[in-house]
């Protein structure tokens, strides 16, 4: 089974949240930190709390790779672990990488990120160099039904520096970008009706989400900057096709719930957190 | 000392040839592996014997991080040996890492990669999301000396689908993304005449090198496609500046030269190699 089938389907049942675990150790609670252990040890157990407590509510989880990188071995370790785990328990992971190399560079990520020791579901990739950046991954949707997010149209205030520049034939550059994506995910579709090959679309600019939806009917979209980065559910909603074809991360609003839940757990306030929001996008979809 | 300054005078002193340790375990000698070590300490004894042999005559070092995070921790282990090797024998050495993220991510590479475990003097970065994908590392050109090579013109085939493409204002998306990387590195100049935010230019389309050395004077270049990608020692030349002003990366030359020196040790065929590529380039640059 594609993992891109297996993403619709846990959206399907589970509500399109995607869990960011992009945990930096200051976000620990003190009283759950064990001095005994590592920095990446301490928060392997927490990744662990949250995916248990997040997992009836989340569709997918992505895990943010330069939190990892920036502890050294013992953070990359912490890594493959939560990626094991996660794939252990039978849930779609992203692995936030924006890799983007070309020939046996990009073979070599491509192997790192979906067959090797750091295996995930799914990779984000960035596509500044073209799409040979893209076409190693695919030997890995053939073989393994592995998937890619390719970085798109961004929410960031540095997105209007080259993104949204405007072209000679009067697209922007990322529609070039997700046109050219898009045309290439063509041949690699799933049986839900999305490619294997999706595209990484930042929630807000409201006033395109509509058109972008149409034109990238049979992409799935990875949608980050909901809450902290000011995406509305109702803006969210306008990225999706009847609740489903996109996944919504958000990373610091659930992992740091604790802090704004006096007295709840930090799992039983990430749970909460998953549920108002996966709450918020759903009744937004309904109204529209 | 700033790290550009260092690098400046690495290529005045032992010419512009960047040797890249992109070392594949396939690359090593059959009688040189020892089977009782792991691939990765293979390849880190691989490493030092390539650094030894070149280093009179080698400029700075390339790490390309992919090569080791294909081969997981044990890899990763050897990356950052490879790292500190360099740095305490006080040859400059870049991270071919491509990182392009934002915010508190772009913090954490940035911290990962000039400050932490993985320390190198320079990383390369990818400009998609806009020059706040670039900012989180200027911290540490202030506060430590580092330098930055931004993707700009690349010459795959793929950087036709992006980067070659025209704007409404003429310009190519390289064009654009050059002269906005290239004014913000104004502000982080060195005392060479060379701005730690450095350029990725492909040593090929010999056409447009005048023109781009000239209107990027400050910039210093980092130069892939030497030989195996097709670009000659009189192109390159008309990216330098009387022979300074970039670094000309080889690879799988210097690293395979062995292949086609019979009889010729490893790492005297590497010598070999980067003495022949160092002479041509610098005939080249005599010739202009």
């Amino acid at each position: 089974m594609l993992n891109i089938d297996r993403l619709y389907e846990a959206v399907a049942q589970r509500g399109p949240v995607c869990v960011g675990l992009d945990t930096d150790f200051s976000y620990l609670p003190q009283d759950f930190v064990n001095k005994g252990l590592s920095r990446g040890e301490n928060i392997f157990n927490f990744n662990k709390a949250i995916i248990e407590a997040t997992k009836a509510v989340a569709g997918c989880y992505k895990v943010q790779i330069a939190y990892y990188e920036a502890l050294g071995l013992d953070g990359l370790l912490t890594y493959k672990s939560t990626l094991n785990y996660l794939r252990d328990a039978g849930l779609p992971v992203i692995a936030d990488i924006k890799r983007g190399d070309i020939a046996k560079t990009a073979e070599l990520y491509a192997k790192a990120h979906l067959d090797g020791e750091f295996e995930a579901d799914f990779v984000t990739l960035s596509p500044y160099m073209g799409l040979d950046s893209i076409a190693p991954y695919t030997e890995y949707m053939e073989k393994k039904g592995k998937g890619v997010f390719v970085l798109c149209r961004t929410s960031n205030g540095g997105a209007k520096d080259f993104e949204y520049e405007r072209l000679a034939d009067g697209r922007h550059v990322y529609d070039l970008v997700g046109d050219k994506v898009n045309a290439m995910g063509k041949g690699y579709m799933g049986a839900c009706g999305y490619s294997s090959i999706g595209l990484v679309i930042g929630g807000t600019h409201i006033e395109e989400a509509r058109e972008i939806r149409a034109k990238y009917r049979d992409s799935f979209f990875l949608i980050p900057g909901y809450g902290a980065q000011g995406g509305r559910a109702e803006d969210i909603a306008q990225y999706l096709y009847k609740g489903n074809g996109g996944t919504v991360n958000s990373s610091r609003a659930v992992l740091l719930a604790w802090k704004k839940q006096e007295g709840v757990p930090f799992d039983e306030a990430a749970y909460n957190e998953c549920v108002n929001m996966k709450e918020a996008i759903g009744g937004a979809c309904a109204e529209l």
